[in-house]
């Protein structure tokens, strides 16, 4: 039996997406353009012959309801779900609730990128009793939820998950579908496409915009590109992919 | 620990509860109506402070959207979601597709009663090539589709997943929301309040009204009712309920 087809799906557009937040682990909506870009991830991924088998998401309503919509437009509202708070966004710790572009201007251009792209360098700490802190959420009642995470410590979480997990539907030869965040997903493709720890910051992943790849038994690309810049899976929609990518780069800008 | 509580949800109006067909195993979508019924149904588990703790489903959208919509309004989309084919309506055979007047006008008060809630007479069995049937439909690859059930046929696909799956939640503490249909309801409020075969054909669960049960330790209701009219389970809309079995018993006239 040949390995099956990983589809990531990073969420549509949310709230602080619109509102140039940073949002982590809080639980924000969907705006409408984010419904569209789910129904539209659904339909492009009927169109292409793609319908999973199985799908994981976050514990996010932001990746659980894009995937909802993306399975009721392509009519497989039926399949199996899986969720699981490994697959949540990154921690951004006391960043979370922050405006992006005010952040960049009080701290500067240097300290902000190292915050968003630093491969293993945390922001602060949230403080456990703020608003935006999850300590305490009844979702992660079996968790420790984190304070604060670097890219890294979501590699750390995420991809025992991912080998044994996922990486078991996909050796039985299954369409998985991964409903994420921007950082989990970013987590994934450093691993699939064998992308090194410096360069894994460039690499950006726009929103309700499937990428499908083909994995072989190491549950790594079959053509891994090493380049962050052009990851070897697939984007159902190529144009929409370029024009979102340059979106994700520009966000510490007003 | 006590036992969990177990909440019944039949789905929203659907496209053939409007127009009046028998549905079965189709899979037809909510109403406008139907879509309102799903997101009133979470916000009255809030108002309640009834809060799943997992969902289980059929594979049929009708149920899978109500609950979807459910959990969106008692902000809980986050817990652990489990689908079964057990969980489907009663497959209504060659009446699938059927309108209920007109098959009540064409067969008679006597033979339409029969069809509809005799425990142990399934109507006669679907073309298997036909328009309405479900044989070849992906989602039952590991499922020997019927050609029709009775209500009997129903309570034994669905009473062993009930005490294995389903109870094991419920003996666990949890509280469990099953959205589902008339007749698979049906089936699990005959066990829970101890309903007689013959009793249970004057049973109606109206749609999109969650019914509240709390269980003992066999998984039958801590006071059952044996009262088809009167099930010891809350409904948490009782005057929607009145009005809503009401109109299902009504089904055969026009």
């Amino acid at each position: 039996m040949s390995n099956g087809k990983l589809i990531l799906m990073r969420h549509g557009e949310s709230e602080w997406n619109a509102s140039n937040q940073f949002t982590g682990w809080q639980d924000v909506n969907l705006t409408d353009k984010g419904v569209a870009e789910g129904k539209r991830a659904g339909l492009l991924l009927a169109e292409n012959s793609l319908l999973p088998d199985v799908l994981y998401t976050s514990l996010l309503k932001r990746a659980i309801i894009t995937a909802n919509l993306a399975l009721e437009s392509a009519d497989r509202l039926w399949i199996p779900v899986v969720r699981d708070w490994r697959l949540n966004e990154r921690h951004y710790g006391a960043l979370q609730g922050l405006n992006k572009a005010e952040t960049k201007d009080k701290y500067g251009d240097e300290q902000f990128m190292l915050w968003r792209r630093s491969y293993d360098t945390p922001p602060p700490a949230i403080d456990p009793d703020g608003e935006y802190s999850q300590v305490g959420d009844p979702r992660y009642a079996d968790v420790e939820v984190p304070l604060t995470e670097c890219l890294l410590d979501v590699v750390k979480r995420l991809m025992p998950y991912f080998q044994e997990s996922i990486g078991a539907d996909l050796r039985a030869g299954k369409t998985v579908l991964v409903a994420a965040h921007g950082n989990s997903l970013r987590a994934l493709v450093k691993h699939l496409d064998d992308i090194s720890d410096a360069d894994i910051a460039q690499l950006n992943i726009p929103t309700g915009n499937p990428l499908v790849y083909e994995v072989d038994e190491d549950l790594r690309s079959v053509s891994p590109s090493k380049d962050p810049l052009a990851p070897s899976g697939r984007y159902l929609d190529p144009e929409a992919a370029a024009a979102g990518a340059a979106a994700v780069a520009a966000q510490g800008n007003k």
